[in-house]
C-alpha cells in the first residue's frame, strides 16, 4: 500500500499570490504595429511631436478670426470675403485678415490668421467671393488646436498595459510602426495518470480520455500564453522527470495535471526535488477544490502541479495560475474589457466549511434588471458542471456560507 | 462649391439592427480540437456514449457495497476482507460480496458488486487482508455513476456557442478531435481621404497619418474577424470603386472609413449604387457621434461607410458594426466572460440633446465597493480621449441626459 506523503507546505491563496514577485517577466521582442493587438507593451510610448501638428477644422465651414465675427447674428449678419478654398490635405496659401474667410472642410488645415471655424449652416453665399455670416464664434471653436490631441512629451501608453485598438490608433497617430512588447509566455502542459488515454484512442474499461490537456490548453490560450503539449506520462517517476527536463528547456511555465492518484503526487514532489535549485513554494493550498496544488520554481521556470479532476484543475488555473501567468507576461493591469468579475444575485444559499476558501460553480442568467447566479451541483470531477457554468463564486475562508439574495462577485469562465 | 447630398435614409440604431437578419452567416470548416478555442461551433455536440462509461471513485479508499456498511461507526467498526488492489486504469478482476472491499484510488473503476467508496480516513488496516471501517456510506457515495457526467444522447454544446476551455474539455471527454466551426469573417478595410498618409510617411503640413486603419484593424481582431487592409484611396470615385471591387472578392464585410469630407460621403453612396444588386439600408443614423454612417449590401457582402473621425468610427464599430460581425460569424450568444457591459456609478451629470442616442466616453475607476465612471471631455476627433476611455455610456434617444450618482451600463472598450 502506498502511503501518501503529508502536505508539507499548506498555505492560503494570499500567501501563494505573494510568490508572484519571485518570478521574472519574460523577454521582450520588437514587432510590427500590425501584430500588436492584445500584446503587453514593454515600453512607455511618449509623443515625440504635437498631434495634430496644425490647427484642424472639425466642421465643414469657413475659417475665420473669431474676433471679427463678434456681434454677427440673424438680424445683423456680417459680410466676409472668401480668400480661397482649402482642400483636404492642402496647405492654405492665403492669410486671413479681418472680414476675410477661407472655405474649409472637416479635417482641413486652418490658414494663418484664422483661429476658428464658422459652420456652413450659419452662412449664405452672396456671390462667388462673398458670404454673409449669422453667428459669432469663439476662438478655437470647431478647431482642434496644435497638440490638443497629444502634447509633445506626454505619455500615451505605459509599459505593462495591454494594447487595445485605440492604443494601436495612438501609435499610428505618432507614426510608430514597430513596438516593443513582452513575448508571450510559453507554457508546457504534461498530463499524468495510468488511467488516461489520448482522445483518439478508445478507452478500455477503467480508462478515461485526457481532458485536462485540452482544458488547460484552452485556458493558456485564453490568457495569451503559448501552450505546448509535452505529452502524457504514466505514473512513473522516470517518465515524469524526462518530460519535465524537456519542458524546462522550452517553457516559462510547466503545468503538470493529474497525480489524482496518491503515488503520483509524491512522484511530482520527488521529481521537483531532483532538479538542482528547485524550490517548493507550496504543497497544499487551503482551497476547495484544489487543495493538492503544488507550486515550485526550477531556476527561472515556474512549475505547477494541478489536481487531476478537470474542474479542480480549471478552477485552480483561473484563480491561482492565471495571476502568475499574467505577471510573467509583463501585464501590470488588465484592461477593463478583460475584467474577470461580474456582480450577480445568488438564487439560493451556499453552505461552506470554514478554514478554506471554497469555489462554487454558478450559471448566470440575465434579467432586464440584474444578473442571477444559480449554484450548480455536481461532483468536482464532472466536466459537465463546468460546461454549464459561466463562472465561480468564492466563499471566503472564514465564512460559513453565502445567503440567498445577496450580491456576489462572479469570476467568469 | 460641393453641395452635400442629403441623408436619404436616416434610421434609429434599433431599425439598423433589424437588418442583421438580412445577412447570411459565413461558411463552415472542420478543424482540429487543438485550434478550436474561441471559435464559434457550427454543430450541436451530442454525447454518443455515457461519460464515464464505468463507475469511478472520487476518493482514495475502498470500494464496497453500501448496504454492508450500514451500522458501522467509531464505537462499532465493521470488518471487511480486501479482495484486490485496483490500480489506475485497471479493470477490477474480482466481484465484491458482503463484508468484502477492494482498495481503490481516486479515478479508479469500481468492481462488480460495489456501489460506493469508503474514504481511507475512515478505515484502519488490521492486517494485509483485513480492514476495519468506522463509517457507513450511502449508495453512490464518492462515486461518479455511469453517465453521471454526460448521458448518452444529451447535447453538450450548441451550434452558435463560442468554444471555451471547458467546451474543449467536453469534446475531449467524448473523443471528438475535429469539430465543425464557422470560418472567421473576412473584413476588408479601406481608408479614404486626401489628407491621409500612411504612418511610415512624414505628413506634410495639412496632412495626418492614417489612424482608422489601425483602430479598425484592432477592433476586427478583437471580435475574431480576419482584417485585411485593402489600401488607402484618395477622394476619388474611380479609386474607391476599384478598391471596393477588390474587397468584394475577398471579404464578407467591407469597412470604408473616412469620407470626413463632404465629397467623399457622396462618392461612397455613388460607388455603392454603381454595383449591381446594391441596396443602401442606412444612410444616416440617429446617433451622436456617428450620424453619417452608411450600411449597404452588395449581394452577400456587407458594406459599412464609417465616419472619418477616429473616435466616431470606433464607437460606431463597437455599437453597430460589432453585432453584425458577430452575427455573420455564426455567434448566437456571447459567453459571459466576453460580456461587454459593466455597471458603474456616474461621477457627474451628462447633458444630451434629444432625438438621438448619444455615446459618452468614460474612464472607470475601481473602488473597494463599486466602479466609478468619469465622463471624458474632448472633441470626437481626438484619439487621446479613446485611449483614456475604458468604455462608453449610452444616453438614450429620448433622454435629456444622465444624473450624477446613478448607476449606468458601460459598454467596455
Amino acid at each position: 500500500m502506498i502511503k501518501m506523503k503529508p502536505f508539507f507546505n499548506v498555505i492560503t491563496p494570499n500567501q501563494l499570490l505573494a510568490h508572484i514577485k519571485d518570478f521574472p517577466c519574460v523577454d521582450c521582442e520588437k514587432i510590427s504595429i500590425d501584430h500588436c493587438m492584445g500584446r503587453v507593451i514593454a515600453e512607455d510610448i511618449v509623443a515625440m511631436e504635437n498631434i495634430p501638428s496644425f490647427r484642424r477644422s472639425t466642421m465643414d465651414g469657413y475659417a475665420v478670426k473669431a474676433s471679427s465675427t463678434f456681434g454677427a447674428s440673424e438680424s445683423n449678419p456680417a459680410f466676409f470675403f472668401i480668400k480661397e478654398n482649402i482642400g483636404m490635405g492642402e496647405v492654405p496659401q492665403k492669410k486671413i485678415g479681418l472680414q476675410e474667410v477661407s472655405k474649409i472642410a472637416t479635417g482641413g488645415m486652418l490658414p494663418e490668421g484664422a483661429d476658428s471655424v464658422v459652420m456652413i449652416e450659419y452662412t449664405d453665399m452672396i456671390d462667388d467671393t462673398t458670404i454673409e455670416l449669422y453667428k459669432s464664434v469663439a476662438p478655437l471653436q470647431h478647431v482642434i488646436d496644435i497638440g490638443e490631441d497629444m502634447k509633445k512629451g506626454s505619455c500615451q501608453c505605459q509599459k505593462g498595459e495591454v494594447i487595445r485598438p485605440q492604443d494601436m490608433g495612438a501609435l499610428a497617430a505618432l507614426g510608430i510602426n514597430t513596438v516593443t512588447v513582452y513575448q508571450k509566455p510559453k507554457v508546457a502542459i504534461i498530463s499524468t495518470g495510468d488511467e488516461i488515454v489520448p482522445i483518439d484512442q478508445q478507452p478500455a474499461h477503467g480508462q478515461i480520455r485526457d481532458i485536462n490537456r485540452y482544458t488547460l490548453f484552452g485556458q493558456v490560450l485564453q490568457n495569451d500564453g503559448i501552450p505546448t503539449f509535452i505529452g502524457h506520462v504514466p505514473d512513473d517517476k522516470k517518465a515524469l522527470k524526462k518530460a519535465c527536463s524537456k519542458a524546462i528547456q522550452m517553457s516559462d511555465m510547466i503545468i503538470i495535471s493529474g497525480g489524482s492518484s496518491v503515488g503520483m503526487r509524491d512522484f511530482t514532489i520527488d521529481v521537483i526535488q531532483s532538479f538542482e535549485h528547485a524550490r517548493i513554494l507550496a504543497h497544499g493550498i487551503s482551497i476547495q477544490p484544489g487543495k493538492p496544488t503544488i507550486l515550485a520554481s526550477l531556476e527561472k521556470t515556474m512549475l505547477w502541479g494541478l489536481p487531476g479532476h478537470v474542474t479542480s484543475a480549471m478552477i485552480v488555473f483561473n484563480t491561482l495560475v492565471r495571476p502568475f501567468l499574467r505577471h510573467i507576461a509583463g501585464e501590470t493591469a488588465p484592461p477593463f474589457y478583460a475584467q474577470q468579475f461580474i456582480q450577480a444575485r445568488l438564487t439560493r444559499n451556499i453552505a461552506s466549511g470554514q478554514g478554506r476558501e471554497e469555489y462554487v460553480r454558478v450559471r448566470l442568467e440575465k434579467t432586464p434588471s440584474e444578473i442571477l447566479a444559480f449554484p450548480i451541483q455536481g461532483k468536482s470531477g464532472l466536466i459537465r458542471t463546468m460546461v454549464q457554468a459561466d463562472g465561480i463564486v468564492v466563499v471566503p475562508e472564514n465564512s460559513e456560507g453565502l445567503d440567498e439574495g445577496i450580491c456576489v462577485d462572479v469570476l467568469l469562465y
